[in-house]
């Protein structure tokens, strides 16, 4: 098959076909370009922290070479650094979304803006309880205020406090561990704040300091998502779960098609709502079918989950979803939003259209959206949508390809599912399946693409090997849109990919609720990776042991952001053992990449794989959740022996 | 000479003799080792932002190459994006150095700590009057609580806010240019936040959306080097002009000689009390001279300014220090501590005592130190010292050099010399000086070493050809420890280096004042560049202009550390045209130069002057005073004719 080294998916292929017809540069050409990259930057080992670098240290401690800049660092002080500063940039990425969020909910609460509203009472609630705010015989408002000044304060707090947002999201025990290493963050900026400059130079360069100032980081990044997705709930509404379809074929010729791309669902609601009130005049403007809004990466997960909009595509073929020539108007917000996409568009009629003041591109349209003048921002995106579908020029190139898919499991829908179930102990239909072996545990799928690797096919081919050896997988994210593209978030997926076991869980599942279930359970966007923590805590609670106990791990198989570095980063401290499908850039420091993949274990239980071939990373990850499983059942047994009583110890 | 490539600094030389003879490294043969360096760093166009990286986009327009990242981002996207880090590092340094002065003066202001005080009353009124908090009938502590109070404002502020230290210290004029530009800031942990947030894979692309970020970024950290000052003040009492020394000769073979290293003074104030206390201790471990307190960078500079502790050396030279063999303990805090100086301390009975939780070097023995322990902590560093006197070999090399110089000139003791001179209107002795032709204008000297200039040169070789220009200088951090130990702090240096109208303006000022004022005035550390601002600001408001038309300059001959970045863009930002001796990694983008050197003038008057040769660089910074003392006299002329009334225009 043509173009099958850079991507898996069928319309993408058949889009790059149309790319080198037309002579249009792609991401993939950029990659070819930029070969061979750099062995240190790759590597970690490369120092641009002063103005003396940049400083370039052999990561080969096998061959004579220099080993120190010109400071003195070592490799493990340089690939340390770089990394808490790839954790910084994740973390500032996820909490500037969640910030937006948090200052729109305070708006919201304060009574300050009309187009938002409290939407989902309960989650509300929920979240009160959890911060232990008082919501008895109060109204509304005034607990959606005092939310509103804790999220604030989880991201201003400052020395000597502590967030108040994470421990609860935790077992008791994992907190435990946290405090005892010291890497409770007392503030989201401030965690920032310190990180940079513990790594600014001639700060701190003992590994090890360094490396739990990057999971503290990354304790900020982690509550940082959580009030993202709380917040984000609580304004929009809680997903259940929807029917949708993902893939460039969602792109409708006869439509007026908006994309929305980036990651925030602020915007993006109020264009959806938008594109709905000016269904006329894009109809006046000859689209028969109205307008068609589809969204890309996160942007689109969040749409898919509360609105069933579907996904145009994911990150790595993003640019073609313009040169279909189907898109008027691509509108787009914050992060893993390619510079390149103005250029692509300067071919087409598609207007790109930037919303947010810090997050321009160089020949963008820029219409500045404001909370308090939503509506109408929103209705000139669309109407801008709506004049560049005028000037459409008559050939186009949708391909036909599109995958059925479910989405809108957030843990609460689980959770209302499993009660269908077992009403008094929902999480036992889990948990009891792992303990008569029909799920093997589960794993979280998240993380983007990276053209490292051909495009989707790691997500794919990791996801077919998990759910073959009986695991249960939810994901987010832009592998969430490459499964669902795949079509594995459709119930037929459980007979063409599950294991007997995991058949056995679905066929009962769907049994008892009379209606069936999709293979795999679509999360929603990065932020909401918290919502995996919340369930598997509430597992891990339900079942009485800690995370780090629990057969549960992650899977990020196409890592590209620093998103995903801090992602991963916090799964692993929060227990859960993690797999990352291309090399991250530590691997220039034996001593840093013996603590992420070794002794990251000792400590938080979880670790990273790094494997870039599939199969084997399958193998891995299958092995580590049968390895807790069984140390759980031996502790058991020890445990209940007579010989080996608990005073013993 | 021997080693002249490597420094101007004979106790430098001396010492590095040493080194060659006693094969120690030295961070210049790292320095040699690392070359070639690698030209896209050097020249910013290497981008590891995300992990489909590293990019290396071609820097040169005009040959066939590549010229976009895998995503897509051009040249300038890449540059610009990494300088916003570069200040965003700074910002962290100097904002986490005022951090801790904040956090301990709430402490203070609260009561809760025993160790410290309000020492300066009337810095704290001053300070107060400059927030607008009401001084009137209050206790001290009350006013000091709402000062502390506002100081962690600045810090956790959040959208919507507007820091409030930082508009009393510049011109109306100059305010109102940061807020039509949109970059006042609206904390600085928010303003870090969103410049790593902005900076992150697929946000900001737009190079001068990402510049103006990094203006505001910088900003930040004016506003955090002003807390950092204004609160060490009030804590520490306000500098008055001391007389000491610098250079390693300063190290005494008969005494026990600790080096306080770093930047912050809330350490190093208490060790150098604990070395007063602990005298007899030392002189029973046998060291007849008792204890001798040295500084390296700036905690060196912090208690040079108020105590009147001798400098032992700068950044460059510092591990040669301990190759003296007379340092029995290197108490470091934060910031420019080369992670080498451990091993150098390994060939020695050496001490590298780390104190500071985040700042820690492999090896190095921790003694951790607490604002509320602050004494005994600070006991105990100095007993470490005594300890390891106590283990000193008898074989020590102290290079016989050092120069006396003066010290102390804060804001508020130039004021006070200025008003023994004309009490009704102090600010006329400079002002009238300058319009008389005697003084050219200001040049703050700030910045560090770098190892790829010579070692001080670019310092004293700038500095000397501005006083024979006749231009008034003030220094702080390295550089201000540069010309200490090359003699420009002495009044002695006026007829040595100072041209005719300089020497003229010495001349009346010593008359009138019956005491001697050195060439160059020392201002302190490097938050302490405020206290330049703070000083143009007065004298910009006394001549009724802004700043940007003020006769000020500023030069970093040597720049190291993202400190300087972010200095540099604070300085332009405020209307400062700023020379920058070693090239900052920017020229990779011809568009991201051509603003720094060019359009940034249009903008704020202010713009960079990047010239690594001393000559050019002087003849650069004298054109620019002159053009602005032209403009200056050619507009009041325009206005003061008949035939151009403002009418007209």
């Amino acid at each position: 098959m043509v173009f099958e080294k850079e991507t898996i998916d069928p319309a993408a292929q058949e889009m790059l076909q149309v790319a080198e017809e037309e002579g249009r540069e792609t991401t993939w050409d950029l990659r070819e370009q930029m070969e061979p990259q750099c062995g240190f930057g790759d590597t970690g080992v490369c120092c641009n922290i002063c103005l003396q670098g940049p400083c370039r240290v052999n990561p080969n401690y096998n061959e004579k070479g220099n080993q120190k800049g010109i400071c003195g660092a070592r490799d493990y002080t340089i690939v340390a650094r770089n990394l808490v500063r790839h954790t910084v940039g994740g973390t500032s990425s996820h909490s500037g979304h969640a910030r937006h969020v948090a200052e729109l909910f305070r708006e919201v609460a304060e009574g300050h803006v009309d187009s938002y509203e409290v939407k989902d009472k309960e989650k509300l609630m929920k979240v009160a309880d959890k911060l232990e705010i008082e919501t008895e015989d109060r109204e509304t408002n005034e607990i959606a205020k005092e939310v509103a000044e804790e999220a604030i304060g989880n991201f201003i707090g400052f020395h000597g406090e502590e967030l108040s947002w994470l421990e609860p999201m935790v077992p008791e025990s994992r907190y435990q561990i946290f405090n005892e290493c010291n890497i409770i963050p007392t503030g989201i900026n401030d965690a920032i704040n310190e990180a940079m400059h513990r790594t600014a130079m001639g700060v701190d360069s003992d590994p090890l300091n360094l490396i739990f100032g990057n999971l503290q980081t990354a304790l900020a990044d982690f509550t940082g998502c959580t009030i993202g997705t709380d917040l984000s709930d609580i304004i929009f509404g809680t997903p259940e779960v929807v029917e949708s379809e993902a893939n460039l074929g969602v792109l409708d010729e006869d439509a007026v098609n908006v994309i929305v791309h980036g990651h925030e669902p602020v915007l993006s609601e109020k264009v959806v709502a938008a594109a709905k009130k000016l269904e006329d005049e894009a109809k006046e403007a000859g689209a028969e079918n109205g307008i068609n809004v589809a969204g890309i990466c996160c942007t689109g997960n969040e749409l898919l989950m509360r609105q069933g909009v579907p996904l145009a595509t994911n990150f790595a073929s993003q640019e073609l979803a313009i040169m279909t020539g189907a898109v008027d108007a691509m509108v787009v917000d914050i992060q893993c939003i390619m510079p390149s996409i103005q250029s692509v568009a300067n071919c087409y009629h598609t207007e790109i259209i930037t919303t947010i003041p810090f997050s321009k591109i160089s020949g963008a349209k820029h219409i500045e959206f404001n909370d308090s003048t939503a509506d109408q921002d929103a209705e000139e995106i669309v109407r801008t949508a709506i004049e560049a579908y005028k000037e459409r020029p008559k050939e186009i190139n949708i391909p036909d390809y599109k995958s059925k898919l479910m989405a809108g499991f957030s843990f609460e829908e689980i959770e209302n599912i499993l009660s269908q179930v077992n009403e008094d102990d929902p999480l036992s239909v889990i948990n009891d399946a792992i303990d008569e072996g029909d799920i093997k545990g589960i794993c979280l799928f998240a993380g983007c693409n990276n053209t490292k690797v051909t495009h989707d096919k790691n997500h794919t081919e990791v996801a077919k090997g998990l759910v073959e050896n009986d695991v249960l997988c939810v994901a987010t994210g832009c592998v969430a849109n490459a499964l669902g593209k795949a079509g594995f978030m459709l119930p037929e997926a459980v007979e063409e990919y599950a294991g007997e076991g995991l058949k056995r869980f679905f066929s009962k599942l769907n049994e008892e609720l009379g209606k069936e279930l999709p293979l795999i359970w679509h999360m929603g966007s990065c932020v909401d990776n918290s919502r995996l923590i919340e369930f598997v805590t509430a597992l891990a609670n339900h079942k009485g042991v800690d995370i780090g106990e629990y057969p549960i791990v992650a899977s990020a198989p196409e890592p590209m952001h620093e998103k995903a570095v801090s992602i991963g980063s916090w799964c692993v401290t929060i227990g859960l053992t993690t797999h990352v499908g291309v090399l991250p850039q530590i691997t220039g420091s034996r001593l840093v990449t013996e603590v992420a993949t070794k002794v990251a274990k000792d400590v938080y239980d979880g670790y990273f794989i790094l494997e870039s071939d599939p199969e084997a990373a399958v193998e891995e990850l299958v092995a580590e959740l049968d390895e807790r499983t069984w140390v759980q059942d031996m502790k058991a047994k020890v445990l209940a022996s007579d010989k080996y009583t608990t005073e013993r110890y």
